[in-house]
């Protein structure tokens, strides 16, 4: 995927709830100054509190693209969103979707597109070739996070740590691999797009060769216990070769979402299955810590359960939001505390 | 994938070398009623051993497809090919092919084929879409074959477990997950070619709810324990559910095949490893035998390797081709003896 043209501006259409801002919400939050404000259509009721910016006037600003920030559009690109679109194009912005349904689908989106010299940019997908894996060490160090099931804060805990290690001074990059990740860090791999004989491949491609005390932090993808995306996981794990993983959880689920019949194992054999899993590239892998989304846990609930998992696991239990990842950071960097 | 149209001729190009056939071998032994000759260039040197006819005598035998028979080629189609293809096509032959670059990309072949009305079916790549895996239980019974390493006889112990279960009177149908295999059954889906995220979905469709005593052999691909091709393997086991797997082994390989760095695990872990990630969409799976290449052994070390196994495992240890796989058809029919 070749680079995202930032800075942005986040395009809602006729949102109407606040979830469904998703994606315009994190990269509101995670990659602010690349961020030049909001357009969207006069239906529209949901705002993410950023300047209101024309596409004419967030050209003069020089964006570089306009993302579409809308995660429920699902396939379909609502007809009353294309003039829009096409005005950003004339004015010079490449276009960044999530979409399933490719912008290119769009005739009318080719052609404006390629009259004016601008890029459609469908990041949920991938025509870029992959070599298979070669599993052969590459320099530096990796920082994988894997989870118990999707959707419970790999690429919130993946980005969180990567400003955490750069904030004691550690040399580190996030690694996208899903489009929301993508579009933030204006480059990456939707890995789950990739064919599936290239799934550990791309992943080598993803993070390659670097300083030896650089830190790639690689966001993870679906979960080992999945019964549709585990083999992505495994994939992408084994073309990571973490030195490190960080295992996610949601205390509130015992099943994978969605899923009843699907158990979540106890963060014992997760974790166990997880190191198995990934010493197959990298004998050295350890556990760096857990990050848990304690958002249902009260404080006195939150405290008990952190410990508990300390003492099972022996290793820092974090949740970002709730005190930082500053424990997972000093374990592995090696120091005392933080 | 559409059913390919048997029977086939079997195309040998300018081959020179007898390893060079071995998609040709595998048709001529695997479905030997569905071959019906062969054909190659003058300059040809090797034969698999059938009746030579060209591509008008084998129309005139009602032969439905050509089958490229040379695994070697790599992705290049030699120009010097071309006139026999479109000889082919002008009798009204598909062509069939498990080449990485695809029969479409030669527009010569395009436009011959699309004046004809005949097909050119790449099996090795797929178009078709698939859903995600749900994970949901569907009738009938099945069997994956599995490996310590890629290409040492899931696809042969599958065919071969197949016919066993068939000679015993059982319900059994062979799905295929690469060329060969798709070739030799005439449909299947090319497992590695699909993308990621649906890999446990097309396992999924590939071994549809059948008869309760009915058996789908499912061919294996890549190894839990491969740096490159585990997300394959992992997703269509998944896929799968099998309630029996067959572990596949050669003896003589004690790291994975040109990666030196890449042990294989003890054939008790390797075990281990596959049930656990079985048993996530189907917790009653069990090991129902191991099979081993086992050219390498004389009789006698042949016989102490395959005690030393058996006792080690407590499953039946065959070679299909010494002896057979009727111990490892009788545990999974829970019968005593065949």
């Amino acid at each position: 995927m070749p680079e995202l043209r930032k800075p942005y501006l986040l395009y809602l259409g006729d949102a109407q709830y606040a979830t469904d801002a998703k994606t315009a919400c994190g990269l509101r939050d995670w990659c602010p100054t690349d961020v030049v404000g909001e357009w969207s259509l006069p239906t529209a009721t949901v705002s993410v509190g950023l300047p209101r910016l024309s596409p004419a006037d967030a050209a003069a600003k020089s964006a570089g693209s306009l993302v579409i920030g809308i995660a429920s559009v699902g396939g379909k690109l609502p007809d009353s969103w294309v003039p829009d679109l096409l005005d950003a194009i004339a004015h010079g912005l490449d276009i960044v979707s999530g979409m399933h349904t490719r912008l290119t689908s769009f005739p009318v989106l080719v052609e404006a597109a390629r009259t004016r010299g601008v890029r459609l940019m469908d990041v949920r997908h991938t025509d870029q070739r992959f070599p298979a894996g070669e599993g052969t060490k590459r320099s530096g160090m990796r920082i994988a996070t894997v989870g118990t099931d999707c959707a419970l804060g790999k690429k919130y805990t993946a980005l969180a740590l990567t400003n955490a290690l750069r904030a004691h001074g550690a040399k580190a990059t996030f690694r996208a691999t899903g489009q929301t990740g993508i579009m933030i860090a204006g480059s990456g791999i939707a890995i789950d797009a990739v064919v599936a004989d290239f799934i550990a491949g791309a992943a080598e491609v993803l993070s390659p060769a670097n300083d030896p005390d650089h830190y790639d932090v690689i966001e993870g993808q679906g979960s080992l216990f999945h019964p549709a995306y585990a083999g992505v996981t495994l994939g992408l794990l084994h073309g990571s070769q973490p030195d490190w993983i960080v295992l996610c959880h949601d205390p509130t689920r015992t099943t994978i979402e969605y899923r009843p019949d699907f158990p979540i194992p106890p963060l014992r054999d997760a974790v166990a299955q997880y190191l198995a899993a990934a010493r197959i590239t990298n004998r050295g892998v350890r556990l760096a810590g857990v990050s848990i989304n304690s958002s249902s846990l009260d404080d006195a609930a939150w405290a008990e359960y952190r410990t508990q998992v300390q003492v099972e696991l022996g290793v820092p239990v974090c949740d970002p939001l709730r005190g930082g990842l500053d424990p997972i950071v000093s374990q592995v960097l090696g120091v005392e505390s933080l």
